[in-house]
């Protein structure tokens, strides 16, 4: 039997982000919860006590699909440090008399690498305090850095953005070129961890030959390397098509975006905001090859592209969520959930636990085993490693020829 | 009773160019062409001879269904300018003399105003000349600049990605600002007619309020006046979205993006390419307003997502393409195909001819009474006009979870 739970969201969105939040909803009214309260603004409202009673929205059941086809963080999200203990002890007494004065038995965080960190300080600090509430951390990330886990729900959605959005510019680009080749630079977000970037690949199919080239930040990137390739292969065909990582660097260690115009802004974990690595190259290639070349930037719609989202990923979301639960129900805390692979063809993947410790603030990156020799695509293997996680279509609720969205109105008021 | 056609496809891509070509191949077939030839990369290909028997392809009815659903210009494209009789007579001898050996009747050409200056300069040419082949035009374009027509086709789809994307990056942008605002810059193309940028306003519905603000390239933009408008939305809301069009210019004449890092490849047009508008104005905002805010291009994709393509459009651009060869059996030339609204709620729009010397290079913006007084939004007046074509959904084929497309095998080796 359960008693309130609350769920935060933390970090950027995924398109399946609100998945989770319907799944922890769904089996925690399953199994008895007397409330089921969202955190707006992740820790950072629940530190203020803003609780949104979720009946209030998920009770409706088209409220509820809705929901799954909602991009961004519903419930609100933040990028919060928690401080270490010793330097304010307050956040942690404060979170936990939230937990008390709204008898909250258990804290739901969905999130990546930084978010798993606040869920291991939580949890730590209230077991060292002898405290009954639990925390479990339930992954989200369309960067699919988490250790342990196969994979991170998020990334199946973003994955299917990228390849169908390459495929597109494929075909927007070999229109052209009868006198001329036509050189796109698509620019990927993966700052360290070239996953997304990776995913291009898989647009590599029957009716497309993929992108020529794609570049991640697992490899030093060579700009001269970079260019003669391109000249090669502008010589070559009519259209290239290169994706990029926006993480990747020279090997003085600077990012190629830094060698550009915008210098970028840096975020509160020290984090700088990587953009115009492709302008950069295309700048580069114009300048030094005299070709025409384009860039584009997936940016934003990358990880809020819900109206094309994966059914096996946004499932696989759900399910995170509704484990997440059933762990509480047994007992367990400080731990996240994972997503262990069971057989690749046909696909078949379970959810597991895992010691959260293991897992906040590390960093899982492309196998090398994946990058090809040269440096600059990926193998059959990644491609049977990621293709299961793009299978299948979430159908968006088209009102008036739009994606019909769900809206929490309190956060408004924030 | 129809002799042979040739259809071909020029200026950029539109998600739904290929149902015009579908159009012309379904209807010239009904009434009996014996050959429906494709021109490879338009006029350029034509040229050369440069052929395709449609049947080849088309007769097949997965085939043809997939090429309704296929981005990017399936027969290739070109950017070619005429040049003047006067100037080189060959070129006109020569495209004739194509005509001649391959029996081809009448030449379809799927375009925007440069585009049909060429049917214009070539059905002129052929008339003085006592020819019997004629030359029809059928509309195409994301810019929505035709003038006489309606509106284009290509605008629907555009106008439906530009707006589920903008609410998309809404939903992502209301999910951060806990603690300080967020700005997002979107930049949407549209060099001097802002209809793409107008799109935006679409975004506004029942679940979302749109953007804040979106300027347009018929009204100057100050640049003070805009910094003070986003700082004042800064300081009353956590999250600000605002819409620009690439082809924003000072009162001096410069395009916005000019003020930034990269100047742009010019056209063979004379065109600049405009890009990176967005981007300099987030500079500006970070260094004087000290605001994190961040830019959205939406570049490629604006024009190639087929996979939302709006079923209204498609409709119509399939509709465009019967129409003209209609017209061609009936004995015309030297006119474009038209969009004629009969009314708006319910929405009926027929189709019309019009007389291509009147359409040629000119350019219908977006009217004054569609922009609100401040100069920097839409009123519901447009949203009128607009919403009708966004609607209804397109579903794409989905094969191994990306969408199939339809494939020019002889453009790789043209």
């Amino acid at each position: 039997m359960l008693g309130n739970i609350a769920v935060g969201q933390s970090g950027g969105p995924t398109a399946v982000i609100n998945s989770s939040v319907a799944g922890v909803y769904s089996m925690a009214k399953k199994l008895g919860a007397p409330k089921v309260y969202g955190m707006m603004h992740g820790i950072e409202g629940f530190l203020q006590g803003k609780l949104v009673d979720l009946d209030g929205y998920l009770s409706d059941r088209v409220n509820f699909e809705l929901l799954r086809r909602t991009p961004g963080s519903f419930l609100g999200t933040c990028r919060y440090k928690m401080p270490k203990i010793e330097e304010n002890e307050e956040i942690y007494e404060k979170a936990l008399r939230v937990m008390e004065e709204n008898d909250v038995e258990v804290f739901f965080y969905v999130g990546g690498n930084d978010s798993m960190d606040t869920v291991k300080m939580l949890s730590d600090y209230a077991a060292a305090r002898g405290k009954k509430q639990r925390f479990i951390g339930i992954p989200k990330t369309v960067d699919n850095d988490l250790p342990v886990t196969d994979h991170c729900p998020g990334y199946g959605s973003a994955a299917k953005y990228i390849a169908s959005s390459m495929k597109e510019i494929i075909r927007d680009n070999e229109s052209y070129g009868a006198k001329n080749p036509t050189v796109c630079i698509v620019e990927i977000m993966g700052r360290t961890a070239g996953w997304m970037a990776a995913a291009a690949a898989l647009s590599k199919t029957e009716d497309c030959a993929g992108p020529d080239a794609i570049y991640l930040p697992e490899r030093t990137f060579d700009i001269d390397g970079f260019l003669n390739h391109v000249d090669e292969l502008a010589h070559k065909k009519h259209s290239v098509v290169i994706a990029v990582s926006e993480g990747i660097r020279v090997p003085d260690g600077r990012f190629v975006c830094e060698m550009g115009a915008n210098p970028g802004y840096i975020d509160p974990f020290g984090h700088r905001m990587l953009s115009g690595c492709a302008d950069t190259l295309v700048t580069m290639i114009t300048q030094k090859l005299g070709c025409k070349s384009r860039s584009v930037e997936f940016s934003t719609l990358q990880r809020s592209a819900t109206h094309i989202a994966s059914a096996v990923d946004a499932e696989e979301a759900f399910r995170t969520g509704c484990r997440a639960v059933e762990a509480a129900v047994e007992g367990r805390t400080a731990e996240m959930v994972i997503l262990k692979r069971i057989s690749t063809s046909p696909y078949f993947c379970g959810t597991d636990l895992y010691d959260i410790h293991e897992i906040a603030n590390e960093e899982k990156t492309v196998p090398d085993e994946w990058i090809t020799a040269d440096g600059r695509n990926l193998t059959d293997g990644y491609a049977e490693y990621a293709r299961p996680l793009i299978m299948g279509e979430v159908q968006p609720f088209f009102v008036d020829g739009l994606p019909r969205h769900l809206v929490l109105k309190e956060l408004e008021h924030f």
